[in-house]
């Protein structure tokens, strides 16, 4: 069952994508209605929030900090990786969201759901696209959910990386908000350590700095009453 | 005269940064500096609306979003180009808005100082990196501004055809708010088919369609009164 598009009901897609047909055909008509439908992540909100704490970061924005972590932070991979790819892997690493929505990874119910309902987003999203171009994309997503590779499992610990960066620096609400405590985000993000030594250390620095002040706490609340 | 930093008095900015200091030396640290300053481009709003007019598009998700118009729009490129080139370019071009703010093409005084100002704002943004890392990426900024390779006038002509398509789908508020007429949209965004003669005709046959239902002026408003 595929979900209906965002746009449906506007007024001008379909006179865009004809006007893409006029002139590059099908093809460029199929590129640009997958690229107008995009257009609906950067209305995904996450979980996290800016590091001003002014509001949910969402997920188009999220993307593109993940794409410039990847390139900044490469050197410190512990396997040989494809820049590129890792960057174009985390660009539409996410896109599913805008049928699937965005699950906390800290949330083990919602997360049992996610795969199924990513999978037939993903049918539906990179079926826009022309036959070869949407399979390439969509096999390079399966890579990225798949953590075999070594780019996937070096996307997968920017991913990791970057919200807890904007968590510790919003002040931590969202780990307060959701019951989080130190133990559970270590053992979450611990793929961090795999793809890349250094970041992991980073990282648990950082957690170890929210702890001491309060903001990550060290343990489960006890229960209330 | 170099801007302050958005994040000067965040209470965590340099508790994060000594973590990567002492889990990856100097080099690390400079590098999350950045990636921490480059935060507020999700703050920096520009004049184009949302396809669903919801709100503006903020400079972050705006680059994301060209980084993927680049990757499936490339095969419509006048010129061979390095694609992973044009989007590492797309990725750092707008960083600079984060001090000299984002300034409509369609405004001759602001554009007037804009070179001036992003200037001063890449010192000091691409500055926060180790000195190699920075250098080179100063240098794709600047050769995404100065147009002069084929990498250069793609990714710009991206830049041109993105907000053509938000303006005509949002209803055309952000052409008719600043008195805006066909005549210089076609002026401005000629660029467009030197790069891309196709995305060129398909941006004409969109900005057709705006005008034709009043989205887009047709010609300059007489003067009131």
């Amino acid at each position: 069952m595929s979900s209906a598009s965002p746009h449906d009901g506007h007024p001008h897609v379909e006179e865009v994508v004809d006007a893409a047909r006029g002139a590059g055909g099908d093809d460029l008509a199929a590129r640009v209605r997958f690229l107008l439908e995009l257009e609906a992540l950067k209305r995904v909100h996450r979980r996290s929030l800016l590091v001003d704490a002014s509001r949910p970061e969402n997920s188009a924005e999220h993307s593109w900090h993940l794409a410039l972590l990847a390139l900044l932070l490469a050197p410190h991979a512990a396997d040989a990786i494809d820049v590129p790819r890792v960057v174009e892997m985390l660009l539409v690493h996410d896109v599913v969201e805008i049928d699937a929505g965005d699950v906390l990874v800290y949330d083990t119910v919602a997360m049992a759901d996610k795969a199924r309902a990513e999978a037939e987003a993903a049918d539906r999203i990179f079926g826009l696209l022309p036959g070869a171009e949407g399979a390439r994309l969509r096999a390079l997503w399966e890579e990225y959910e798949d953590r075999a590779t070594p780019e996937a499992r070096f996307a997968y610990a920017v991913d990791r990386l970057q919200p807890v960066l904007l968590n510790a620096l919003s002040g931590g609400r969202t780990w307060q908000d959701h019951g989080v405590h130190l133990d559970r985000v270590l053992e979450v993000n611990a793929p961090i350590g795999d793809a890349a030594p250094e970041l992991w250390a980073f990282a648990r620095a950082v957690l170890d700095g929210a702890v001491a002040d309060g903001r990550l706490p060290s343990a489960p609340s006890p229960l209330p009453g």
